[in-house]
């Protein structure tokens, strides 16, 4: 972030560093491509919401975080267009003023074409100074930070386009080749945990070797009372028993807020299940629900509804990463290319789908860790300014790579947000 | 409209009526071929305010109005695609529901080159059909009301795509290539006439052989009472001239509801006028601005808040109607491919620019003619269910096609509308 | 309105102008207060809707006019209370800055007693003034204005303070003690006229020496064509058969507006109809509707659709006004103490109930007349700045006072209002 | 709430506490009626945003909850008035449906005087029931919730009037008895704690013998970290510094949401400051602020924005309770009858006015603790379901009852709620 990283410094080889970045900037940036391919340059455009962006704008605004933050740094580099300063940034009040987020849909200009030009342009650019090993830590950290930046925005990118097409009257798929498999049901099972002192959080980045956000710091213990925790998430036919109850059309189990919510929208069933009660819209376009599969497409208020219904509750996120950690992370990820949550086999003991599939709401409000400090300069405003009216999800989705998640990795979302891959995994007091 | 035109069978034979249709169909679909060649797909798609449309949209609703209302009357045809008539019906709810107009952004799919191929196939189809002589005078009548349908959304096309491309922070041209002219001021003379019982309005189409839009008639008399009415257009140093002595800061001369939307708004000029003073952004991208031409961009609220801070008053359309009665349809229109109303040198006597140019908004409201009838069937939604707080416009613009346009002509914009080539003509009372 | 009125001081004398006026403002005052007297202090701070105004207010401001238009005149006179100046202006910029009418139902001090003292002191001075003939003719034309405001805004005490009572769940009457009759069906019948030119409108006062409002002059030539006008307004009973026949479901007879504006508000039957077909909500609380009885409550949207469902269209106002001239000013007026539209008896031949009753929409939006010029200084703000998307109503309600209505007469209210006694009498085309 | 309470009946003798609730009781009430005093029929109606209610509605709502939750448990009791239910319940959803609450204002009916009756017949009925010795340990538990119920809309019957008054443009006092203090600046010191295993919360009530909300309980472990908590809340003078810094022209100190709600409601100080810089509008009117006093009217955004300006943070609800368990609730209360944050004396050691003056807004939001359920049935309402995107606020104000604080009370409101006397106390990690 800064100049100042003498843990970096000391617990990485420049050189080892170097390369090992080059190789994993080259293959996130294959993984963009890859996703952004079946793509045109119309669907690219699409902002079907303001909390949605356009592919497009996902596609340039990763580009100009490198550019801005790194090349920049540089006293020759001249910006490949000083104008599109002002489009691409997202919400960094001390870089400069900002085209405003919910008319992202109206640039037409720059074109797709072009906003892939200034994609390898500064791919290339960046190579080169790669290649001429002239970045130093504190610039390899921010390299480091565009990594994983450019895999949150792969994310949304597929959950909005998703919602783009389906916002369209033809309902149309992102890909027709998408898999559809069934694995079978697996029995929900409550694990027990006595009340602990955990540590949990990561050390911060980038004195610390492993990346982490600023908001995951630092590592601080937690007293995380007796509970018990759902072997696996929430699956459709389970969410389907709350709708056939009811669950909709009476206030008793949701929140006050939630409840306004469902009248106010009409809400009657998740985002994007279909009236006919069998089929979903998914990125492989509308397809047979499978009742094993874990709900998704929730927003808080659903999850906590549900959740309450069923005599139990969401669980604190100290909870959730009590047990997560240790685990590997494994799971559907956007590498098993499915894009999709699935059903899996019955597991016979632990945690199943921790990791991946879907995110999973927890009744812990996006907040700061005990000495929480955001990252110095205009990268400060990365997170700890969200901190309002948001909840934590945790452990990935289907759409989340591999190697961006971790068991201390917070997400986060308002109550009424549904366009993600979320869904709900279990939690109970104990007494 | 209907199976009973005996009008126009009486004033045409079938078959050179045709032939001329065939013709002009041909000539106006190349020009809208023409507007649309500077748009790539991604500019075709911006909806910018819920008033506008994207240009695809424009593209793919003219030529759905030929598919429904033409080729689906044989019951052979096939639609090009059944689940298009929802895109793009505009609103005519007796022909079934129809996509929501501030969401026509959103429609990524089908692509421009659909919209473009659909375009092909039903031309072509249609000129098939008007090659074998297959449509009888209904038909025709509706091919003709087509062609005029078409000519009104190739203005639309040119002023949404003005206000998409203004609406993005980068402000491009739509073309480079446009004519800049200022051919110089001149003198503005009033001309009276005293009260006079005249004749305005259009014979009934398609009874009468000229076509007219169903407003437009009957033709009916009307009494014009003394006044005088301004040889041209308000110039843009005029204007300056309101805006200089305070226009937009003071109440006085503003209607309430005008002075609300000044305030609401922050309005404080033209909508197209830069700040600097001096520019104005055109189809030719940001122009200095020609202080002979007629200014534009006006609202009615502007338009009568100017005739007010003058001492004068708007037109009624009756006194348009009169003045203009006669007059060759002579002027700057899209044919001139200025595409921007432009100055003229000076006239000794008579009207300058009453066509072509700018609208010119009337203190008319847009209202029934006595004995007015829609026309029968799904097209009576045409025009009369529109009548409610809007007003008349006369003249047409530079974006207008000459053949589209006369002295009865009634276009219709409500109060704050803005991004229409609209001007202002004065008149006064004679007392 | 100013200083110099020679015509009116040539058609009056000075000496019985102020006797006369002095009679009539004291018997207006004395109806204020009567129509004020069934409120409690907290009835009389209710404002239901943006659109209504709180009784105290009305009683407030219509003082406040006298007081700055003719005491704040001479410059001994010092306010009642300077702070009040800014609450009971309602819309003269021209006189200062003002509260934001939203907001007058906050306005619990002054208190009704205070607002009252507040009447009799002003009233006390200008009474005093009266009786020691201190006024001239221009303060006595503001004067007679005030008279005339102050009986507009008995009206709307009226209407308003029914929308209050109905907003109240409780429901309450304003008084238990109005009377219901029931006259009887009257035939509508149908009475024709030849293409004419009229004289419409009222001479300009106070050049002339009868009161009219300045947006009824000048009096003017108008061509108005052949046309029959229906004998009665429409009734209850018909209109329900309005409704019967799916008049709320269909967008068929509903201008554009009004059909988004039946589906936004999901209105299904004019505004104070009980859904159970048979009461609608008086002054005097819930009753049974008379079938025969003007229908009213209706907006220029319904009144407008109903005249289309039934082959018909709104008069203009030249045709209202053209059947009205002549014809006595009498009927069911605010004196008659029902303050609701009944039916009446057969007649014979002629118009029934043109004033009073109903209000009734005209099919002309409300705007100037040729040659209309507004009052000069701060009273130009009455009339002439509302010319923007409103209609006219014609002939007075069972709540305007006999006195205050005559043939030129001209209401206005834009197209979505209902809460006034407003219904629709049907006029034809002949051809 | 219910039948079984063991606990309760263990822990009482149930004459004895009747007797100890019916002193209590009455009161309570006599506080409410004198806190109503100073207000008339007009003052008690007006509901001026959609957040605050009208005093006539707190009275009513109050004696409601009694009437409801009590005297209708008696099969014999007649309600007061049945069609009252609908009026005044809050937001018992499973009691029924209930009158929207952003039109509580429009109520003229029942009259102040008529609640006032309502007050008396249903105090008159409960003594009556408590002299009989008739209520057992159950319903005795929910009287006692009833007074603590009224006592929290006597705070908000002061904040809401306050707003009111504000709101009405001749901005007059509630009262103009109330005293002005100043005693005077108190340095501001922190006092520091090692990490520590704390218990907070209250023991589950009524099996508890001691009352407090559901959401205080269950008493549990907490783990709260090393830090240091500031001595007394910040002052008039220093929020005047954070302004005079440009606080409110910088993003750098807001949260995302706090930036963006200052920009579009344009916010430049607190609330009911002064934009002399000298006043603020306090129950007793226009008063100058006391530059020692704590800074009131803040909202969650202005605190915490504020405590990054200074370097610090707001305090969680575990620090802060920490800090007061074991504390005298001693301080500037409802019963000081200053009704304003007052300056105290410099104290030598130790926090000051962590009870009273101003609620201390935490930087926890208000969520449920470990093992929390709600009371059963519709009391089950009274906190729970607002567990949604709101924030803690600690130790009670100027307007609170002194016997209704405690260190484990919690009260919440939303982030951008400003018309509390709300202010903060500094936190600060230690490491």
């Amino acid at each position: 972030m800064h100049a100042k990283t003498p843990a970096a410094v000391a617990g990485h080889d420049l050189t080892s560093r170097t390369e090992d970045l080059r190789a994993r900037f080259a293959a996130m940036r294959a993984t963009t491509r890859a996703l952004a391919a079946p793509l045109s340059a119309e669907d690219a455009m699409v902002q079907s919401m303001d909390d949605a962006s356009p592919a497009k704008w996902h596609l340039a605004h990763t580009t100009w975080f490198f550019e801005r933050f790194i090349l920049a740094g540089d006293v020759q580099y001249r910006p490949f267009d000083p104008a599109w300063d002002y489009l691409f940034n997202s919400y960094y009040n001390s870089v400069g003023p900002m085209h405003a987020r919910p008319r992202r849909g109206l640039l037409s200009r720059p074109s797709l074409e072009q906003v892939r030009a200034y994609r390898q342009h500064v791919e290339a650019r960046l190579q080169q100074r790669l290649h001429a090993h002239a970045l130093d830590h504190a610039a390899l950290d921010i390299l480091e930070l565009g990594i994983q930046h450019e895999q949150q925005h792969q994310e949304l990118l597929l959950t909005d386009i998703r919602h783009a097409l389906w916002s369209n009257p033809l309902q149309p798929a992102y890909r027709e080749d998408l898999p559809g498999t069934r694995a079978g049901a697996s029995p929900l099972r409550w694990i027990a945990r006595e009340e602990q002192i955990v540590e949990i959080g990561a050390a911060s980045w980038p004195a610390a070797k492993d990346f982490a956000y600023d908001n995951e710091s630092p590592r601080h213990r937690a007293l995380v009372p007796a509970h018990a925790l759902a072997s696996r998430p929430v699956s459709n036919a389970e969410f389907q028993a709350f709708i056939d109850d009811g669950g909709y059309r009476t206030p008793a189990p949701w929140l006050s807020d939630g409840w306004a919510t469902v009248q106010a929208r009409g809400w009657q069933r998740p985002l994007y299940w279909h009236q006919d009660g069998a089929r979903e819209f998914t990125l492989g376009g509308w397809r047979e629900r499978d009742p094993d599969a874990p709900a998704c497409g929730l927003s808080l208020f659903e999850a906590d509804a549900f959740a309450r219904w069923a005599g139990a509750r969401l669980p604190t996120e100290a909870e959730w990463e009590q047990a997560a950690t240790g685990l590997a992370v494994d799971g559907n990820f956007i590498e098993t290319d499915a894009l999709h949550p699935q059903s899996v086999p019955a597991a016979e003991t632990g945690f199943a789908q921790l990791f991946g599939d879907v995110w999973e709401w927890t009744g812990s409000a996006y907040l700061p860790y005990p000495g929480f400090a955001p990252w110095p300069g205009a990268l400060g405003e990365y997170n700890g300014k969200f901190m309002n009216a948001q909840w934590v999800l945790r452990g990935g989705s289907c759409a989340t790579a591999r190697n961006h998640i971790r068991a201390s990795y917070r997400n986060f979302f308002p109550s009424d947000a549904r366009w993600q891959f979320a869904g709900v995994r279990l939690a109970k007091d104990l007494t």
